[in-house]
């Protein structure tokens, strides 16, 4: 009954949400269940001691997969999820590795935000920024001083809809906020010292943050570290130094899951390689819109753009009329943004492309 | 369909788990229908933005009626659902009001970790302990100095199964840790300045905290706070500085409607005194058990004791059989504890009681 409930709607709404997005159905329907009862066991998901076996084996299965599907299994990392989102990130952060001064990459609004939370501890240099073009590109040529405590960079930004291609190879230790890309496209992931992000995009529902840290570059500043800001207690306490998010974890655990039985992150970056490709070849060819972000700084995730001011209200309209869901862009950049996540359905993304076209031909 | 399903197991197990606990069966079913699909949306409450209108108006919600339910509307109080956990807001009290020194009462294990964490700020005081006496009791007479920053208690200690009865009166803000008793009987509130809980006893799934300030108590420290340490943030964002745990918060106002619906505070807590007398009576006659909290400090909440050596095989199928669950006491404590909170049906306290004397009867 719950698919049959949840397919009728889902054809109705084409879900580009910038996050929290679109989730796989499966998993929805699962997650489902599980607030009525776990697996057979005659109790609820959320109504179970999370010391409990049940909930102990979600946890693990939850921190492995992570582990599994980035390639870092056996290479000195462990796997959290933790509370707080990547806001909490950008102060855990500092607080476990600033010692004296590091070095950040202002790529938007997020990087911005981690580095003003930093500075609260120590001396942050920002190594480049994009914000002279309304962070509409990538800086690419910086150096990264090699006697600094670590380099903080944004791997996607949802808000402009730009992604780092590549990152800098360096000496010091490398932390990554992932939010909003993380396992939708094959990277050496073992470049990353620290890998944070919020599970509301491409894990699992708002409320719980994939942190995953190679332990050996913890334990080297000489601040106190409060016990819920340190990654050493939580790695000590398999990530339940206190009671964890339940329903968030095992979600995300579930999606998780589901990428792995697609073939893992390789065969979802197909996919969003496809889906990224049919939207940016309209962008391009159809007069009526403009891509925001510099073509080779391009996002698989969010794509942005504008529209000419005349066409706005029939645009809306026919997106109303098509199901089509979360388009608008954000106030950072005005006109319309196209998240395009891991879940999200190839035939969403062709839906739009087919109103935008049909646009231009009303032209 | 859900209703049934839920129905047939919920005769099955008697849910007297610590926390995460049991919650409200139609909580349950609302909150799982609406992973599925959030109030006919045609999208689930999981993959909607956050600043949508639908769950905008959920967290407004879930706020309101806190502060209706507490009896602290039009007071000067805001209420706010954060992430974390209890054990964050050990460091959000200190970061937000410790400037030189504070006062903490020491009635068990959380106490403790409150007072440990807080201390990597500033001085703390501890005004009077029970550890002595492995806390099993409230201790009474103290002074807390009136040039302190706060005074600190927690009001119902899980573990051992004690419960503060009464609040001293102080000058300085009285913060009070409420995570297992908040909700489940009534109190002057207006006594407190800072009321902290997480939501997994009486309130929801764990992953989110309540959090209800006085905010003219706010903005008296001269450290610099980071922006998710800062209740001043929180507020000036109407709990929404970051994506908020949006399952969490959504159950959370189910269970808090469903309390309003139910009466309000008073109601429940007549309910949870006539469990708490039913299981109290049967552990002083019965010879088999023993008690282990103070006559005067025995919480409503968690009521805590041990079996003669002998009984223990048979009481525990005795357990399984009658379909008992998460009765296993503490390991600093050991022996039993059997938690009552708002959502345990007096039938299930019934049970157990049942049980005890039929041990009785038998040896």
């Amino acid at each position: 009954m719950l698919v049959e409930m949840k397919n009728r709607f889902f054809m109705k709404k084409h879900n580009f949400s910038a996050g929290p997005c679109i989730l796989p159905q499966e998993v929805l329907k699962k997650a489902s269940e599980a607030v009525v009862e776990l697996d057979n066991s005659g109790l609820s998901l959320i109504e179970i001691s999370h010391r409990s076996k049940p909930f102990v084996d979600i946890m693990e299965k939850a921190r492995a997969l992570a582990l599994e599907l980035l390639g870092l299994e056996g290479k000195g990392y462990k796997a959290l999820f933790l509370q707080g989102g990547a806001s909490m990130q950008f102060i855990m952060v500092a607080h476990n590795l600033l010692e004296k001064r590091a070095g950040y990459l202002n790529t938007g609004t997020w990087s911005d935000k981690a580095i003003k939370e930093a500075k609260i501890y120590d001396d942050i240099y920002e190594v480049a920024s994009s914000k002279d073009a309304n962070f509409n590109y990538i800086p690419k040529a910086y150096d990264i001083p090699s006697d600094y405590d670590y380099f903080h960079c944004t791997s996607n930004n949802t808000i402009f809809g730009t992604q780092m291609k590549s990152f800098p190879k360096c000496d010091i230790p490398l932390v990554c906020d992932m939010s909003s890309d993380i396992f939708s496209r094959v990277l050496d992931f073992s470049q990353f010292d620290i890998i944070y992000a919020g599970a509301q995009k491409n894990m699992g529902p708002a409320g719980t943050t994939l942190v995953v840290v190679k332990e050996d570059i913890l334990g080297k500043v000489s601040r106190q570290i409060p016990s819920m800001m340190d990654y050493k207690v939580h790695i000590s306490k398999s990530s339940m130094f206190n009671t964890p998010p339940v329903f968030a974890v095992y979600t995300s655990m579930l999606t998780l899951k589901w990428l792995k039985n697609l073939g893992g992150i390789a065969a979802i970056e197909e996919e969003n390689e496809k889906k990224a490709r049919l939207l940016y070849s309209e962008l391009d060819l159809n007069p009526l819109f403009k891509g925001y972000a510099a073509k080779d700084d391009r996002s698989t995730m969010n794509a942005t753009f504008t529209l000419q001011q005349d066409y706005k209200e029939t645009f809306e309209t026919m997106l109303k009329e098509g199901g089509i869901n979360g388009l608008n862009g954000h106030r950072s950049v005005g006109g319309y943004r196209a998240s395009m996540y891991n879940a999200l359905p190839f035939e969403s993304v062709a839906t739009l492309v087919e109103i935008m076209s049909e646009l231009e031909r009303k032209a």
